[in-house]
């Protein structure tokens, strides 16, 4: 399945800050075919450092969607029976307007000028397409981690554009450890002389802070048994004491691996926005409670988590779910089992394959009659 | 108890890697009085960024010692029973010879020149710092988190020289993860451009690098819990939405605190070896497996491990317990539960206290028969 990404332009994209951003560009692809009846799409949110690219093979780099494990013909979301759509977030720099852009009004790249970006904006965006593509109702939403969030947001804002809505390994709110995560990777960017305030675009990028970052964000995304069976104490190209600042041991080399490959595909200041917008984001805000704010949601959902996920713990996804049920909404629950820690989203397609094939059966079934 | 710290000189010091390093300091204190046997000595062993100043006020700057809730009159370690010593380790930067000091053979600091250090290593320099002061057998050698690593190095490295060994948040050798969370400080560290090769002495310190990696290592020494306490999600100095790169939430503006106050009494490259130190400790290399280790350990163990740490988890504690068992050597073990995380062993004195007293007391018995 060879795929190429299409890009949308909007007049404009109205933020939560008060600012309005005139054009909008957004990048997006498609996997099915969509029905007659327009009734069989489903939209798929991407987590902090996805993008369009979801499914399939990229005709461009040959490379395979970040979740090609689970969209595809006979696969959880069956592009055989469903039209599934992922679109690259606001403030992101995979094809979608961001602070890499071109701010039209000074003819120059937007860096940390370009406005603060919500969830709820980069949702409010996701809507504009679907509503361009002539779709009135999604039958689903899904996506894991921040991806989550924004199948959250998707619920309250539009809850009559979705019939069902999938969040995975995600949160409602980040926690002080969540927050404390996205702030030690946004300091090393920071710190990075490189990043000089943002304006880098016609110099180097700072990678070595981001790299830094990224390193601490592969560690979170693992788990202490995956970690120990994907490395353990391994040292690397030689089987004695070997004492210097190189990369002795085969974790520590993997991580410089991950990270400098993360700096050839990201714009670090798209880092920056995107973590604060997950830091920000917080489903009961303006609220008294989640129950409170989630009621808004009409959606039935299928929320689930996974046991090794120490970043997004179950414990989160058991309060959205409880929030849900004291409003007596339609929830199914599941928490996976897993080594992989928050990556298991990604790679644990078995069971959570499964899980989503009959959700979206049923809900077709729901919204059929 | 207001103290002030020592220091003793010693022509050399053999280190694992062949190098001797001639002459080397030791920067030390010592709470309570050496009985005429001098059977009532107990060694603290101290953490990553500790040093020798364990307890009491220091004479210097007025400030307690790391460990002063556990050591002094009637507290965990009674000073008015034992006789307690708490030394800087080799390649520390708190008055112990390190990278930061000077090379006799150029007369420059040593940088990274400086040899590789291992905590067998430490323990070797602390064991001239004992028999210095005349003690041919240690009640008790204790200590928590790296600390506790040196315990475990002196009871099979010693075994004659210790009656018992208290190992507390410990492992005898690192995992993956410990491993890829110290190489992400590494990596801060060294990507500041001040670190410049290490050689920074006489020009502005890697201060932004290490930093970053002080805040990496304030998370892990927390728990998701005691964060969620301390912090949640308040915000700092404004309850509305303030979209930018300073510290919106207090999280962070906490963990840019405790970086920059670390930059001021840690020096980058002591950091690197220390560090460096910790992820090639393995107390069973050598050995078909870590039991056929230590049961050259002759000492009674108290282990202590707490429910939040999950850094050091208990389940790198028992292990240790059941390599000890398996020998049939006296262990004791307790988890102890705590919120705090890593950093329990420094703040949870009440059971810690108790457990340490009676068992330290039993020992005392034994001894004296």
């Amino acid at each position: 399945m060879i795929v190429e990404t299409q890009f949308a332009r909007f007049d404009s994209l109205a933020l939560d800050c008060g600012v309005t951003l005139s054009p909008v560009d957004v990048a997006y692809e498609t996997y099915g075919a969509l029905n007659a009846e327009k009734s069989n799409a489903i939209l798929i949110t991407h987590a902090f450092s996805g993008d369009a690219h979801a499914a399939g093979v990229s005709k461009e780099d040959g490379k395979p969607g970040w979740w090609d494990n689970m969209i595809g013909p006979g696969k959880g979301f069956d592009t055989d029976k469903y039209f599934v759509i992922c679109s690259n977030i606001v403030s992101g720099c995979r094809g979608t307007t961001g602070p890499g852009s071109i701010n039209p009004a000074t003819g120059k790249r937007w860096g940390i000028t370009f406005p603060g970006v919500t969830v709820a904006d980069m949702v409010r965006l996701q809507k504009m397409l679907v509503d361009h593509l002539g779709i009135r109702k999604l039958l689903s939403v899904s996506g894991g981690s921040m991806g989550g969030m924004q199948v959250l947001e998707w619920a309250v804002s539009y809850p009559d554009s979705l019939a069902s809505a999938i969040p995975i390994a995600t949160t409602a709110r980040h926690s002080a450890m969540q927050i404390a995560f996205n702030e030690v990777g946004r300091q090393a960017v920071m710190f990075d002389p490189n990043w000089n305030n943002g304006d880098y675009y016609d110099s180097q990028p700072p990678g070595r802070g981001l790299s830094v970052a990224r390193m601490v964000g592969h560690i979170t995304y693992m788990s202490d048994e995956s970690m120990r069976q994907k490395f353990g104490r391994r040292l690397r190209d030689r089987d004695k004491f070997g004492f210097d600042f190189s990369a002795d041991f085969e974790v520590e080399s993997y991580l410089r691996y991950r990270g400098n490959q993360f700096v050839d595909r990201f714009d670090a200041n798209s880092y920056l926005y995107i973590t604060k917008a997950m830091d920000y984001f917080d489903l009961s805000q303006g609220f008294p409670s989640l129950a409170a704010s989630i009621e808004r949601a009409t959606a039935r959902f299928l929320v689930i988590s996974f046991t090794s996920d120490w970043l997004y713990p179950t414990y989160q996804s058991i309060e959205i779910v409880s929030a849900l049920r004291s409003r007596n909404r339609d929830v199914a629950f599941c928490e996976l089992p897993s080594n992989y820690g928050h990556d298991a989203f990604l790679v644990e397609v078995g069971e959570q394959s499964e899980m989503v094939r009959g959700f979206l059966a049923q809900t077709l079934k729901q919204v059929s009659k």
